[in-house]
């Protein structure tokens, strides 16, 4: 099976959603980590630069979670509801509290290729095409490349 | 303003979503109540004969949600996670337990129409239109209108 080495973003022709892969050589219990533990997930999570302050983080089925992110003197609050916690599946509501009407389902998946590497699958679900070719064009393919690459660096230096 | 008295629940052509719409005589207080109060939500949720017991309820942004509803003798269980409680409008996960990996967003908006009537707007957005034909073809048309039949009665006789 080839790595999918550089992230892959697409948007779905049919349906509201962003589809985010890309694979790391990673087991699926360290993705699951990187993505659950605050700790962890603060220190990749985001373009370069950023500054992530966990407010407040119950990775449990029915917790929630909320941080911010401060990125070029700007500050930017995120928040959402943990649906599911399971080893191989996060499932969680995403809102930027500058756009509180606006909700996000994400679905976070850790395939095990074998080997010792995991391809991440995320998802974003919203209601609207409208919605979803808006945060496409929010740059957050910077956002997303950046912070796997820290990702990356953390699981080769063994952070993760 | 025409009042909507009988229930419509319709989907959407081009994007995976069930949209139900339901005028009351309530004010939007008494149908958020409605939703929010988990000792009034048992007494009308569901078909005719259904008796339904809250495992969980904590109706605020970030707490989760869990019922068992008995019909005919069988039990079904349902969970979420509650993203928004606003006065005007509730945003929460929804998942029928024996299909754990399915998640519906379900928002619910309460528009005032003055004079005491208010209209629900019920939205259900899943991850694909296979799924969402697939509730539609569940028999949901008959917990939706009996459960709204009974809320009626509530409201008529001051239970809400």
């Amino acid at each position: 099976m080839t790595m999918i080495t550089e992230t892959a973003i697409e948007a779905d022709p049919n349906l509201p959603i962003i589809r985010i892969t890309r694979d790391f050589a990673a087991t699926p219990e360290q993705l699951f980590r990187a993505h659950s533990d605050p700790a962890l997930f603060a220190q990749w999570a985001g373009p370069n630069g950023t500054d992530t302050r966990i407010d407040h983080w119950d990775a449990r089925a029915g917790g929630s979670w909320r941080y911010t992110a401060e990125h070029r003197g700007q500050v930017f609050a995120f928040r959402g509801c943990f649906h599911d916690v399971r080893p191989d599946r996060i499932v969680q509501t995403f809102t930027y509290e500058n756009e509180p009407d606006s909700v996000a389902l994400e679905t976070l998946r850790f395939e095990d290729l074998g080997d010792g590497r995991t391809r991440l699958h995320a998802r974003s679900l919203v209601d609207s095409f409208e919605a979803r070719d808006g945060m496409l064009a929010s740059g957050m393919e910077t956002g997303v490349n950046d912070g796997y690459a820290k990702l990356e660096r953390m699981l080769a230096d063994g952070t993760v």
